[in-house]
């Protein structure tokens, strides 16, 4: 069994949907299974979520894309994770991530380049969309990874949109593809 | 008078209708002129550019996003940027950047970074967009900022799209509305 | 006069001493004046801080690296400057940012990353250090830019240096620079 | 077999000793074997190389950090990978990066964040040092990891440093190391 954690933070739902198109992604792969934890208001997550996470194969960063970067509840999280850092507890897993935000650019790629950031100070194994985009004039949000991300999956939530209606089928369908080739990779790497 | 140089590399016209575009912002800011730099193929520009470009009160990069960053003619160019470098020469000038490539977001913030850190190196002062991004369900790409750039100006051109018909009506008034910020935070700077 | 906003987090100390120097540097300009605003434990400054901030002519801004970025608590305050964001409070101020690490490295890159993602989302100036680099063999931590910043002041605090230890001679300077050169370039733009 | 290409740019000496020593440490890993390709001065390789990176199991990306970024000659080679990116050829390859460049940070992380950029737009599978840094008082240049590389190895070669003394005991065993680990990781990988 490969086990995989998602770990995100939602500001209004957008993000936990994408979440939760990842973690569907996770169970496409034969023998895989995400576990989701949401990051808090605060913050924070229940006392014995980085005791699991230690125990997954695989990691998976999620949160919306703030003025320019994660939102300060993901990075609490990632500062809480100096403890499993200074005996490298989370060496070697399998480490991918998503974001979401109103905006068709958007700086999301900073927020991606971050948890690639955090992953390489956990000396973790990087895997991205592996996704071609889809760019010609005929494509759009239906279409996977018209968002185009490589480093992670990107999702656009326009700011009108309520989380039943965004992210889009295309950006959801990243989201799975994503999340079912990180558990791939990393039951690759398990075997 | 002042002066604007927009160094530029384009591989099929698409970069240098947005590097025209933001010539034209330029000359909307009274008293200003740009000097479009079209870098060539083989990454050369002409051997008296670089003293011109030494003169100009504000520097304006721009490349389309190859392969994740600035396409390689645009490095040559940053990379010979480092005779003026070693004296500081161009220190203190206004900088800003703008990118263009066929996907929607593409890791074109990426090559926006990159010129910033050029910019840095060099002493400059940066200035982004100074606009707030259209992301409304309504909007599309005859929108200002549609394509979302804070620190620099983005265009999308979709990969069947020719010259003609892209960077679209929104990223090019995006394009002309960094050239004269540009210009007009050059004209307060030097007053 | 000049009125510069020293925005910063400090976990252990180290930080605060090289905003202080920071500080100093703002008030070698002439008619240059620096307000500093510790950000708390928890993310939060004195309610009328925004307000305040919103008056000055230029902000700088300043954390440790941890983890790869900016203390979570720096991006609580980030994340906060949202709502000056919306109206674009703060657009047009020059800004500036530092970071210190215990590592020499240690993708302190990152954190001055972000803070210029921050300023460009904010529709900021962005100035830098404007120094060269002391990277000769005979150089050292008691020289100006050793530690090699551009785009912000870096500073390196080793992991058993107290804060009347490190940041270091070298460090202290470029940080003064660093205030100095903001609160001139924010002079000359006010002028 | 493990067939680990590295492919590197090195315009003085001081980014060839390092890609040796990257080499050296792939030879310690049981059954893997590297093969080195230097990109000549105009940012050639011979013709046959893209092929055989095409069969290699991982490959490791070098380069100095030119004005901010990796050499043109470096971009050069990437932009010529647009080929096989079409057909996503080194799609599932491990891949790392190592830069060297005078300073002691110097924008290096900005060149590391470009190859993993590259190594995304491939859909490859990126592994950093994996090594804690040396960042004590009593901790010096020929310590592995002071410079403090996570996502890759970094190197410091003073400006007026000849190849034959830099980089420097504790940059080239880092160097042994991410060589080591990429190939251990691909080993894992494939089997």
């Amino acid at each position: 069994m490969t086990n995989v954690a998602i770990v995100y933070y939602s500001g209004y739902g957008h993000t936990a949907k994408q979440a939760e198109a990842v973690g569907e992604g996770v169970a496409r792969a034969s023998g895989a299974k995400a576990t989701l934890y949401a990051i808090d208001k605060e913050g924070n997550l229940p006392a014995s979520a980085m005791e699991s996470i230690s125990q997954a194969d695989a990691v998976i960063y999620g949160s919306p894309t703030y003025m320019g970067g994660p939102a300060w509840q993901f990075k609490k999280f990632a500062d809480a994770s100096s403890k499993p850092w200074f005996t490298q507890a989370w060496k070697d897993k399998v480490a991918g991530g998503f974001t979401n935000s109103a905006s068709v650019n958007g700086d999301k790629f900073a927020t991606i380049e971050y948890f690639w950031t955090l992953s390489q100070q956990h000396g973790q194994i990087w895997v991205g969309t592996g996704l071609l985009p889809a760019n010609a004039k005929a494509n759009g949000p239906d279409d996977v990874n018209w968002s185009a991300g490589f480093g992670g999956a990107l999702a656009i939530s326009p700011s009108d949109a309520a989380p039943d209606e965004a992210p889009r089928k295309g950006d959801l369908e990243t989201a799975r593809l994503l999340g079912q080739r990180v558990a791939e990779t990393a039951a690759k790497f398990a075997a």
